[in-house]
């Protein structure tokens, strides 16, 4: 056995045979399974996403099929395709510093359109999510920056390997067939940089999803694969600007790296959202818009390029403005919404006095994760800090996640949603609630988000 | 406009709207499609193509699909998926040096699937494949050696491109649209040769042409994409060690590169195959085995590591075998059979004979598609030369191709399939004929070949 396949055999084992007992990774599945499912239902009227389904209904439908968000089922492959593209269709899903991507949009989408089609429990599935998603998070961390910045695109290409793992679990492969799929997924994982700002990114997730589950049923009916594909001499890490980063796979399976997840809680630009939880903690302090005086916004100096309209007169300029976001914080508006971004809340006259009292300042003693404030409330200034990189607290988490999908989804899906995902982890539970909200018909059409700007919004991964 | 993407919109002008008149070009596009449908009904018992063909059956059969070899129908990406690795599974179809790699294997399965979904007619089949097949050869190119020496595989990669061409163009779609199939693909595509000696040679040509049936689709769907996505900043090209052979596309069009592919003719190791040709001209031109005193045989060098068995003991060996298998063709054994190449062959004392009067030399002054032969006949010396590379009439290639699919599939199957193949051209003609020689059950069961032979026969693409 060569020693330049340990990294995948390590990656085999753990994804067909590793207990998921941790109880906060369990949690973390919980929240990232929620959130996917409410971003999927409320991206079901994106473009990209009428498109892909368009296609899967067209020439791939099937009764026996998997659950395509908006209702319908298509082959297990199509699916997932299309629920990758859909979830990740507004960019508002959860993204992980270490994978250098958005986990969720690829590996859920494989695993449920895996487990709808072999009819596989609840218990099952929530396993094969978990260790699909750390695989694409440890596979992130392998192919490391010098992927990322090489111009590949981790969503598509680890979240391909994760998708892989989750559904190869979901079908009970054991670790040598694991493996093979692996090694199939090594020569189809793909997904370039380059289509930022296109439909073709959240398409990368959608892509990555189908790699997944058609390389688990290849290998589940009897395909292989070379062993040197991930690692070895010209396998996918070397032929793609692979890091290397051997121990990005340390302690796998004990050392839980999922959990580092971030999740979107502003439907705005990601330079702006260390500076609005610190505001938010002020405004739950009992800052009131009438008394401020002053604010001033301290931040990474790389953002000042990307997020620093002074005043903003559209709904995509406002998506790009620390001082009308701030205005807007402070001012009680949602910032979780997607409809708020609007010429309308540009021109209201009490947010623009807001916005006209905050100054931006560069930090570069900041990272860009981080933010700090401070505002003057009738003479006396009050200081805060965020980086939101910052471990949360998962109860915090899920209030806030489950406050995001009342604002996306409405209060009732939301708490179908939640309690249909938070009774999964019952014994023989079935997957069938979880299919029938992931199937439900939107409640509206929603605003449509303009891909460049979803992209945009979310410049970093 | 930018001046980076001229290539995207001379492909996407040229797939979708070039009138392919030219009479070669028919005429190498029958030949293809022929051996395609040849090498693919021979095929499809090969463990690859059961595994790939149970995986579509079982989890994307559709009535409304297109058809597998073997019988069956799945959707339309499915379909190509299970054809173009039931094609290449014998690594016995055609082959292109400047494309460096195989063609027909990833477009025609698309545009078949494509063409059996939207139910087009013969002549869009058939135009459709010229511009892919072209798009193909033109896109490797492109990309060139750098691309394949950095661990590619073009069959997979611009096999996606050319397969995508050839959906899109079955479709219909105008040129705007074609070059967003093509800018999808190139976030797709993908294909290692580390795969090579697995199932994953063959299932890189059935991924391409997957990638060839999704992208068109979902283009039609409304799919948009990058317009740098080939060949900008961090396009396919360069994130893929593209050469950027600005000069691959010249005279698109109109001066067609596809017909200068090569066929096999021989179920054994390419390095094999110049002086297999040679020895056959000296045969046809009456050389008997019995007046055969001595035999030199000159070749590139490189392949004496390859393929210079001297005196082999099995089936695989005599693969590799130039003393063998110049025994065989002088001894009017069918070099293109698969079962020819056995344990018993090797030790029939005739051949045995013959062989030990073999002599194989290295020649640096030949290049490694070049072969001479001289072969003393009762003390006199004939010689006999021959080139792979060398443009063949394709007269004489459709009697050598018929007479190996005759040894294939047998006559009656040859004798329907070139019928079906050859009246394809005529006006309002269908597909069902060519779905029904595709989807025909096959004869038997035949060799199986194992996967890391298949691979290792034709090691140069």
């Amino acid at each position: 056995m060569k020693d330049t396949i340990t990294l995948t055999h390590k990656l085999a084992a753990f994804a067909a045979t590793s207990d998921v007992q941790d109880a906060r990774m369990q949690r973390f599945v919980q929240l990232s399974l929620f959130d996917w499912a409410t971003v999927g239902i409320a991206g079901t009227h994106e473009p990209v996403a009428r498109a892909a389904r368009m296609m899967a209904l067209e020439t791939a439908p099937s009764s026996k099929g998997a659950t395509l968000f908006g209702g319908g089922r298509a082959s297990a492959a199509a699916a997932a395709l299309v629920n990758g593209a859909t979830s990740h269709a507004l960019d508002y899903d959860d993204t992980h510093f270490g994978h250098i991507g958005h986990p969720s949009v690829a590996v859920i989408p494989a695993a449920l359109a895996a487990a709808e089609t072999a009819k596989a429990d609840a218990a099952t599935f929530l396993d094969a999510v978990a260790v699909g998603l750390e695989t694409a998070c440890r596979v992130g961390a392998w192919l490391g920056r010098s992927h990322y910045e090489a111009g590949f695109h981790q969503t598509g290409t680890s979240g391909a390997f994760g998708a892989t793992a989750a559904a190869a679990r979901v079908l009970g492969l054991d670790a040598a067939t694991m493996s093979e799929a692996l090694c199939l997924a090594a020569t189809r994982a793909a997904g370039l940089k380059s289509q930022f700002g296109t439909m073709g990114k959240p398409l990368n997730a959608g892509f990555a999803a189908e790699v997944g589950v058609t390389c688990a049923l290849l290998a589940q009916a009897g395909a292989t694969s070379s062993p040197d594909a991930i690692e070895g001499v010209q396998g996918f890490g070397v032929t793609h600007a692979g890091s290397a980063e051997r121990a990005a796979l340390d302690q796998i399976g004990t050392d839980w790296q999922f959990p580092r997840v971030s999740y979107k809680f502003h439907a705005c630009c990601h330079g702006l959202h260390a500076m609005l939880e610190a505001l938010r903690d002020l405004r739950s302090a009992g800052v009131v818009p009438g008394d401020v005086e002053a604010v001033t916004i301290r931040t990474h100096p790389r953002w000042l390029a990307v997020c620093n309209q002074p005043a903003p007169a559209t709904g995509l300029q406002a998506k790009f403005s620390y001082r009308l976001t701030a205005a807007m914080m402070l001012g009680g508006v949602d910032t979780a919404s997607l409809e708020v971004y609007s010429d309308e809340t540009c021109a209201r006259d009490d947010l623009q006095a807001l916005r006209d009292r905050v100054t931006v300042q560069p930090d570069d003693s900041l990272t860009d994760s981080q933010a700090s404030v401070s505002v003057v409330v009738r003479g006396q200034t009050l200081e805060a800090h965020h980086d939101i990189l910052a471990d949360a607290d998962p109860n915090s988490l899920e209030h806030r996640l489950r406050a995001k999908a009342t604002t996306l989804i409405g209060a009732a899906a939301a708490e179908d949603l939640w309690n249909t995902v938070s009774g999964l982890g019952a014994s023989r539970s079935t997957l069938d609630r979880l299919a029938e909200r992931v199937g439900a018909p939107a409640q509206s059409a929603g605003p449509r988000v303009d891909p460049s700007l979803a992209a945009s919004i979310m410049p970093t991964a």
